[in-house]
């Protein structure tokens, strides 16, 4: 399997949510890999000291910038949306308009946690990428990075990273597209899961690696084979 | 990740829907680790036929035999569901009985396909693994074996397989047995993958290797890494 990387390289990569763990670790990792990243969030403050931090970090200033979530979606090639669940639907559809014409990435996952550990939480639309796709009609969704660690993507010290991305989406092109992106990252090879309707046992994976992470004291990614 | 293996290679592993592929696929490889196996069918001819003929393709008759279904959940130590979806539910309830006291391996994907390919079905207990302990509250449900590809257990060119196996459970010492039972099988490791609610994504996940399999020719597993 390969994947043409060379018309993706300069896209620049907004990340909707970018002040949170997930979202800052893949806006990290976009950088390192050399692409220009806009992290946004609801205040743009928050979002200029996100990027100034995971600039200085890097030694590459020029690269990453703030902004708040909608002009970060207006002005990225490509979108990230790394938000908490509980804002997922409403910020969304907030900038269906900055979103429209673009591929956004849908990282989410509806989960819940109690005594028992973490559980996946039921979604009306199935999952979260297909209520991303019902509330932004003018966009491309595809659902991908759900299963790489925050603690992972933000630690210095991981050079590479041992997993697959699952790349799920209804569109060849755009899954195309972020499965070249996924590969971007030292490690990863970007993989087409299946359509969007199969993303949410996807995200609800997750949950599982939670578990795995908890019993086997690990950083727990998956590999598919035979491929 | 290590499991002991001394007190579970002479088990008797029956399994119910035995004739399917799944099923046989299973009853091969655990015959081939040397384990007696008890195909069961509702029909005590197809079982038989089936015993025998795994039987002589192995050289190793003494250790298979077939049975109807309710004898093989009487007669073995562990019992695997490997019955068709549809009749998943009222085979288990009318099994209640011969299978009380005994550790069930789920492996049934409910699934369905159209012209976009596989999907899974909604299941209203969350899953069948979860629907198989609502009927059998004597036993110990497990799920596992979700993902091995029936294609790849019957193939006799496939000496090793190059997968995990995620073992879910809500009882330690069953999900101890089953993921050491997994390892038996050359190349797998078992895994433990969360509690039993968390088993109907990794039930839908086959839908998402179907599809992995038409894009990429393959015959996809799933690794767990850092473990």
């Amino acid at each position: 399997m390969t994947a043409d990387q060379g018309d993706i390289s300069g896209l620049t990569i907004g990340v909707l949510g970018g002040t949170g763990d997930q979202g800052r670790g893949l806006a990290r990792r976009f950088a390192m890999a050399g692409h220009p990243v806009i992290i946004g969030s609801r205040d743009a403050g928050r979002a200029g000291a996100a990027a100034a931090e995971l600039g200085r970090e890097l030694g590459s200033e020029a690269l990453i910038s703030g902004a708040v979530n909608a002009e970060a979606a207006d002005q990225a090639d490509v979108v990230i949306a790394a938000m908490p669940w509980e804002g997922h639907k409403d910020l969304l559809a907030s900038l269906a308009a900055e979103l429209a014409g673009k591929i956004v990435i849908d990282c989410v996952n509806p989960m819940g946690f109690d005594g028992k550990g973490a559980y996946a939480l039921p979604v009306a639309e199935g999952s979260a990428a297909q209520q991303a796709a019902a509330v932004l009609p003018e966009s491309t969704v595809v659902g991908a990075f759900h299963h790489v660690s925050a603690l992972v993507l933000l630690d210095p010290g991981v050079t590479s990273l041992d997993q697959d991305v699952l790349v799920l989406g209804d569109d060849r092109q755009a899954t195309d597209v972020v499965a070249a992106l996924a590969s971007r990252l030292p490690g990863v090879r970007g993989v087409y899961g299946g359509r969007l309707r199969n993303c949410g046992q996807v995200e609800a994976l997750t949950a599982n690696l939670v578990s795995i992470n908890r019993r086997y004291k690990a950083h727990a990614g998956i590999r598919v084979t035979d491929i």
